[in-house]
């Protein structure tokens, strides 16, 4: 037995999760958000209505988006964005340790569940 | 802005979370299976299946059906059933708290996310 867990930020909707959290990330490595949305497998609107919908509900931008010069546009998750992440990323590995570790506390090895 | 969790434990899928465990509640508190699949608007049949899969990933009974007497037949909650019901609480509980706690540290009303 294993436990799973989901955990999302919510305004009036969901804000913020980790769908949101790896399409930006995939975003600040490729650069590009049409990029990011190919890897994973979404179209550039939907990509798109994402981003537009957290930053809507967070209340700030995550992206900075540069219209196409010679290399064509871009588009670069802002200071602000950056530092989202950064947040999110260690809440949600703090989460992330502690129900695991609650877990096994409850229903790990040691403990009767597995006797069953 | 506030955080919202789903916790569920998995054997080869779904094998426990906050839906069984309130059908499991009000099987408690009305001591019918039929009664407890009304208060929640699903069929019997839904209610039936639902222990049913978790019985079969936990791999102990949940519940003992009693044949119709004079009074008709009801549904016990079995003592490991209660025992694995008071773990799932507790376990919940402590991860709640902590989803909470660390939400406010790092979202909280003093943290940078309500200056945005």
């Amino acid at each position: 037995m294993r436990v799973l867990c989901r955990i999302w930020l919510d305004k009036n909707g969901k804000a913020f999760g980790e769908g949101p959290y790896n399409l930006l990330k995939r975003i600040e490595e490729t650069g590009s958000l049409s990029r990011a949305a190919k890897e994973m497998g979404i179209s550039y609107k939907k990509a798109w209505q994402i981003i537009n919908n957290c930053e809507r509900r967070l209340g700030f931008k995550l992206l900075d988006k540069r219209a196409g010069g010679k290399k064509g546009g871009g588009s670069l998750v802002t200071e602000e964005g950056k530092n989202f992440m950064k947040s999110y990323e260690e809440f949600r590995d703090e989460i992330r340790d502690f129900v695991e570790k609650t877990f096994q506390k409850y229903f790990g090895k040691d403990n009767w569940s597995l006797k069953n």
